[in-house]
């Protein structure tokens, strides 16, 4: 350190600290711990092993040593994630100057609750490989999808994060759901509630929001926003049901945006690309875009302009 | 090493070696060591520990033991920015053919000049912080929108780079705003420049140019683009105001894109999803969208065509 | 660990494990080992560092000590990669119950052929980065192109995940890609054909699908999709030409989509923001979308309504 900084080093940090009174409302000066993202992700990375034996971590597994693989990473999951909903049930008590005796008993019932629903998710999960498997001719086979297709990785976490959701965790999810986010481009809330057989292709840009209803089989593409229609309201929106209703064997090609929490998308509806849909649309129906229309300069329009089609356009 | 291998080795070396001369105005051999990103990387997980003290990093922050904790920091990101700093000038300079004697001191006033900021940039970030908690009824509290919106974590990252840009502080910059846009696919140029209470939301997509110029209150969606209405001039064109202006409290809605130096959106202004704006608005304007006409096959479309509301679309 | 996670252990193991041989279609138990994602991309790191000495890695290359420096990393290359191709070959010999004795002979082979072509790589790489910076005036230097573009980054993955594509090389093309999907938000299939000097600007949303064929000196920006018609035919349609062809000097700006194996774009020709192509384009011709018109509230639209005009949309 230069003799110019060891001088000033006093003042910034005075100016820091004195920042730090400044906005208290954000800043938790004397407060309980924070849960820790790191941990969180690496508790996700656990439950990918536990998930996906065989993929992610340990290799060769076999029958014979099976049982000892899946116990030694539950007792990891186990301990790293009840820290942290200690963390974050502590933190809301403290805010809410709520009694934190009961703290530790209800985040080893939560996590009890969370674990025992493995076998169902992945059961879940296997249905969205199959899924992107049967809709994807560029999948050579399922190891493939599971090992980076970036739609699986999200789902899975998704999925996981729902859980804890339902149990009533709070910010864990959303930690989780982001670290998604961030590594893959797809946005789905914690609190969305998505069917079997779920398909995200290429994936970049989707948005999921929090109160929105999926069923199974469907299929959405990279761009694709079901979300509210205004956020105007700001808090005050905050638990209504803002996000559309996807019904069974929906497909959403890329760019289509789907708005507002009385929208609901029948039965084996087809919507093409770049459509924007704010109102139901009925079982069974194919919504094409008539695409903006397009100018040619350098060519008479004749010789090559594009007719509208509806088929093409699903 | 297989003895095939051994034996191709030395022919492998001297091709790679030999392509290496062959493009020696992109490789610098016999050059002044380049910065490292994995550094700047560090850099900013330190400087978002000292930012959002308790959040990331050490935990459990009190009041007494505050200033030992910012003083830490402080000397890291002092020690590890300077080293690449001086690594940045020093290179340009021989790239200038000029001297670099005074790299060393110009190099500490910049770090003593960019650490002075902190304060500053943490009341403008506690700023945002509450847009987006104003602004997304998903939003639980503002632990969740520091910890995981990668609106924040993009906006953090891209004011700490503006103030180097400010101090013409070559490459690092750049080097940390497309760290975040690896993150979270947003992507802001260090040298655009953005009022206080700035909130982006999903933010997937979002493209915010060199020369734009952002108010206060302004909030953007996932796929916004503010951007040059054409870069056909290439590298003729640097420097010139190629972005648009985005007056306080403008709302652009997802998808839309604004384009062009001169094009200047007025205060209090909405853009509606998926507008392509090319001219200035005036103050107070809603701009609506009326999105490509839907046809439906299956279903009579009287049954539920969705007619235009403009109120709809923003 | 509680008594009460104690108790529970056994039941969830069981649980788990018995969800595993219900799935076994996903879940490789006694099969051979799977490749690893992470050494996967520590291979990508490593030849990067091949590519572009100096920038990542070690610093202060000179030409003295090259050679060792370009040894010591194809050797690691050679060590690692090869590892990982025994490893999927063996899976697809096991999965196709053929005999996998010739598999160290093909592997070791696969590997020479793959770095005998890392000049050649470097040559075209050259160009991309040329092409970045001549596009591109926001690029201060080919320096920060080559440190932090996410374009240069996706383009320099993809064209070493081509080669072991070409070279027949199950699994780890793909993993490779999706590797910089994630990083970038850019979704290159290792199996698209790519020429020189190619820039993707921005790059956020831009999918290119796996049987594109793209010329020399073609630029394109974020949120473009070179995609399939339709992907209804699912497993089906593997193998057929399904995305299209851009021939030399094409642009393609923000958001575009173009669609279908047999659309051809010729040469030189410029499709502007938003339009949705799934006719071929003949040599020279400019596409400009009418984008959709646009409502105003709160002012006379005739005070700033903007007219359509082809130049400005391109």
């Amino acid at each position: 350190m230069s003799k110019y900084f060891h001088e000033q080093l006093g003042s910034l940090v005075t100016a820091i600290g004195s920042s730090y009174q400044q906005q208290s409302h954000v800043i938790p000066l004397d407060a309980a711990a924070l849960p820790s993202r790191n941990t969180i992700i690496e508790v996700i990375q656990l439950l990918r092993e536990l998930l996906f034996p065989g993929y992610f971590g340990k290799q060769n597994l076999t029958t014979a040593t099976l049982d000892y693989h899946i116990g030694d990473l539950l007792i990891q999951v186990h301990d790293k994630l009840l820290e942290q909903i200690i963390f974050v049930l502590k933190y809301q008590a403290a805010n809410e100057k709520s009694a934190d005796v009961a703290v530790e008993k209800t985040s080893e019932e939560i996590i009890y609750a969370f674990l025992s629903k493995l076998p169902e998710l992945q059961r879940m999960l296997a249905t969205d490989v199959q899924a992107a498997f049967e809709g994807d001719p560029s999948a050579q086979d399922t190891n493939e999808i599971i090992f980076c297709f970036p739609g699986i990785f999200t789902v899975t976490i998704y999925r996981l994060a729902h859980e804890l959701y339902k149990l009533s965790v709070p910010l864990i999810p959303r930690i989780m759901t982001e670290y998604a986010h961030n590594e893959t481009g797809i946005d789905i809330h914690p609190g969305a509630t998505i069917g079997s057989y779920f398909f995200i292709d290429h994936g970049t840009g989707v948005v999921i929001g929090e109160t929105t209803v999926i069923g199974n089989h469907v299929k959405i593409y990279q761009g694709v926003t079901l979300g509210a229609l205004s956020t105007r309201g700001g808090q005050a929106l905050r638990g209504s049901k803002r996000h559309p209703t996807l019904e069974d064997e929906v497909t959403v090609y890329s760019g289509a945006s789907i708005l507002g929490g009385e929208t609901v998308i029948g039965k084996g509806v087809v919507i093409g690309s770049n459509a924007f849909i704010t109102t139901s649309v009925p079982d069974g129906t194919k919504v094409s875009v008539k695409n903006p229309e397009l100018v040619f300069k350098g060519h008479s329009p004749r010789e090559f302009k594009q007719e509208f089609h509806a088929d093409w356009m699903i």
